[in-house]
């Protein structure tokens, strides 16, 4: 009773005062009229109102227009609620680059649901592992993953809904594990679905697993603000004109397309559908359907540019692509500008929902050389419109170093694109969110020209009798010899300093080069103590999105 | 005591629940890594940390980098604060299209203060009402308004801070009423001053005045989440490539200039400065600045459109002008395009933070006739990508009409980028927003295209034998006629009908007319209950932005 006769006490002591700024704008709240909770799953009610005979997707012959695609969303939503699927459930799906992937990105989130894209590359155990860590309700799979998909579901302890995608576009082998062929699913919908955006715009809309690289995947859960947020900054910060011409060739399952099946549909694009990173199939692609725009690691600008003659085409028009997952060498950036794309280099990492910084194009650079420009587009840049606080800092104290384009810290993100944290895993977001700010693991200099350039990541520096050894410099070096097609560095443990590089180098097809020349390349081409004591040739591991392996090349470098 | 311990058991209840989907995800809350209050204030510093050295803002000869740009708006916000100035409390700004009407967008709020920027039309009397009721503690106004802002200020009751702009590029009459010089004031401010974004993102940014054709003005109160969403809006709607160069043609103080302060500072662009919109002027500038984007009323683009000759300029590139207000007649559009202009008709309001529809181009009007590709491009549009909710719906109700093309509704808007409601008036901010939408007072048609279409403003609508008859619907049939220069129809009251239609006609320079000839020309173009009884020949009244002052004509029709 004392508490409430104060409060009494208290309200009328406010009506006493004189009106103060505060009390101006006190009784202004926002309201139904003037609230909504940010999605990007709004863009597709919103494209299909205005172009519904537009094709939203192509795949093969198929052409699903934007009415199509949103009726599609809708059947999935519903398909999913009739089948019970609740608010914050997790729906996993293993699909390459297809209409079905696309239809989850936003009939998944219209059900309520959680949106949990598998990597397509990984093991039985470690899908299995992920389907139990994320208590998924429901799989959608294509056939081309049985092999691995099927194990995996048996490895599990619940049963859980399992719906196949028939793709007619993939004729290989792999039975279907469900019950339900994926379009025949879709039926079952109510193609007027009422779906409602999420009352609380900071929930959960998709979950996506980190390669695990080391230790197991980490479920990372992107959110409905930051994935709106995410989607318009990748139309800012490229900029993406309206009704791009998207093509497939990043896949789907990595940071659910770096939000690209949001951004496009915001801009009333069209979405190109690719199973398969091939470029007998790309260069045919950007000239019957006038692609515009795609992303992809730097590998897969390298498949580009290495394929054969007879499988390029030449286009007319300007293709834009971002790059992003590794510094692009200076030698592919030339060659992609060469057969007519356009590159930009961009940052971020699962964690950040796709892109953080994009290496935004100075208007001096058009005077520098061919090299030096590349060394420009090579960096990681700044920040997107969208990301709120960029710096490179102490990983401890989060206090900016120096900008003089020397002192080493840590890339540290605040902001509304960065994840909301790691599924079932308080001590890991705990740790990753220490001092406010999102740490990415990757070390980098701050140039006075504000742009960041990463050096390594934390785990990837090689410490050599106390000094520190950037493994991407060295690969810098080892990407200007002409005889170099991939190459990677990383540390071999060693009894007198500790650390020593050691390199891998994939040669191009028909070179030939020795240990001896690339050791003598290096020399003069970095400091005397940077200079890797072993080179080894042969096929490099990547992951599934182009990422090198080194946890596998470390394995190696022990024994060499 | 009771109700504690009820509490207590639900709370163990719960604990003892197998693990559902809601508590998957319940310890997963923004914080200050993965949240940042969202503000267009942000893209200043990005901005100038990206363009230092780009041209910001071009004013006469003066040019203003990023980074001159962003310090003068640190020292505004500092010098604001060292005058007392507080959070929350009102900064007044009465001032032409110049740098310190741009500094005031980024340094007011930077300083936690509410910017509130006035039509520089209005007389002493209202801008005395406005400094009274928004308790406004500093004025920030150009020489050129001395003999309006003077006796304003000397009929308020308090004491507020005024600082004088004297521009330059102004030499006409007016003295300084204040006791600083803007730039002298300026100085006095800390370049390097810690500025913080709000601590609520739904907290006020800036009020505007509704130019108060019946009433008392009423302020709109702007908040930080709508501005940003509405310039992200702007960007993607038209959309805004990199680096525009935007010329100001659209007032400042309407609607903060439609948010373009801020959109063209997110795409690190220029500002192109105009003190009055003058054809002599604008032709030049655009050929000389590279002007890429403008906005303006229909009114902007007939006075270029009937610009003499000799103030003509050929420009190579293409112009994109958005214009709204009011819907471009036909042959403004079909002018404009043979100028160079691209023109996109957009429909906003003071309350709607500036434009929430676009026209959006269609790619089957290629293939219709000029005239019928004006018909389209006039009609009012599709949402906006930022806006969540916008319906042609029963007032009462709330519910849609059908979208048939000819049952008339009242546009009603749900979404962020609604105002947070009018300051000190709950009763019509309670009515505006009534059943939880925005409700615009303009009548529509919804067309099958999802394309709105505006027929009348509530208040316009002549009700004749109590048929309605849409006065914007009589003056499209009036601006085909090829005398007209603008027309404006509004009541009459008459015995027999209740209303009849009265016309009022501004011609051509040195084209006659006779009244007879307009209501024959109606006859043949309207249903015959729809002509009007009369045509008054003479100057039309327009606001500051371009708009018919109907209630200055409904007083001219009753005495005709």
């Amino acid at each position: 009773m004392a508490k409430a006769e104060k409060k009494k006490v208290r309200i009328v002591a406010a009506r006493k005062e004189p009106r103060t700024p505060r009390n101006l704008w006190a009784s202004l709240k926002p309201g139904r009229a003037n609230f909504a909770p940010l999605s990007p799953v709004s863009f597709l009610p919103r494209a299909a109102e205005i172009h519904p005979e537009r094709v939203a997707v192509v795949h093969g012959k198929q052409r699903i227009t934007y009415a199509g695609f949103y009726e599609r969303a809708r059947r999935l939503a519903s398909a999913l609620a009739k089948r019970g699927v609740k608010k914050g459930d997790v729906v996993s799906a293993m699909l390459p680059n297809v209409p079905a992937m696309l239809d989850a990105h936003y009939g998944v989130p219209m059900a309520g649901a959680v949106l949990n894209t598998i990597n397509t590359r990984l093991d039985a155990d470690t899908i299995a592992y992920i389907l139990e860590h994320a208590e998924a309700k429901v799989m959608i799979t294509d056939r081309v993953y049985a092999n691995v998909v099927g194990p995996a579901l048996a490895k599990i302890k619940r049963k859980i809904l399992v719906v196949d995608v028939d793709d007619p576009l993939y004729t290989g082998p792999g039975e279907r594990l469900g019950e339900t062929e994926y379009e025949v699913f879709l039926k079952t919908g109510d193609p007027q679905f009422a779906w409602k955006l999420p009352a609380n715009e900071s929930g959960p809309i998709a979950l996506n697993y980190t390669s695990g690289t080391t230790g197991l995947p980490k479920g990372v859960v992107y959110h409905h603000r930051g994935t709106f947020l995410e989607s318009m900054g990748n139309i800012t910060a490229w900029p993406m004109p309206a009704k791009p011409v998207y093509l497939w060739t990043l896949p789907m399952f990595h940071c659910n397309g770096w939000c690209y099946p949001w951004s496009v549909v915001a801009m009333c694009g069209t979405h190109v559908c690719l199973r398969a990173v091939d470029p007998a199939l790309i260069f045919p692609m950007i000239v019957e359907h006038g692609v515009t725009h795609m992303c992809g690691a730097p590998t897969v600008l390298s498949m580009l540019i290495s394929a054969p003659a007879e499988q390029r085409r030449k286009f007319a028009h300007p293709v834009h692509i971002m790059t992003g997952g590794s510094p692009p060498p200076a030698k592919v950036i030339q060659a992609m500008e060469e057969l007519g794309f356009q590159v930009l280099h961009i940052y971020g990492m699962t964690e950040l929902q796709g892109p953080s910084t994009s290496c935004e194009p100075q208007e001096n650079w058009a005077s520098l050389s061919m090299g030096d420009r590349c060394v420009e587009m090579a960096k990681q840049g700044v920040r997107y419109q969208v990301v709120e606080g960029h710096i490179v800092g102490d990983p401890k104290t989060c206090k900016p170093v120096p900008q003089d384009g020397k002192t080493m810290g840590e890339i540290l993100i605040q902001g509304n694109t960065v994840m909301l944290g790691y599924l079932k895993d308080r001590k890991s977001t705990r740790e990753v969110f220490q001092g406010g700010w999102m740490h990415t693991g990757d070390l980098a200099v701050w140039h006075p020209s504000n742009y960041i350039e990463i050096k390594d990541r934390k785990k990837d520096i090689i410490i050599s009798g106390g000094e520190n050894i950037s493994s991407v410099e060295v690969e810098i070096a080892l990407y200007k010899h002409p005889a170099t097609l991939l190459a990677a560095v990383v540390s071999k443990p060693d009894e007198k300093w500790g650390e020593t590089p050691c390199a891998f180098v994939q040669l191009k097809e028909g070179v030939a080069a020795t240990e001896a020349e690339y050791i003598e390349w290096c020399r003069n081409n970095l400091a005397r103590f940077k200079v890797p004591k072993k080179v080894v040739f042969g096929v490099i591991p990547t992951t599934a999105t182009g990422k090198v392996q080194k946890y596998v090349l470390r394995e190696r470098a022990r024994g060499v």
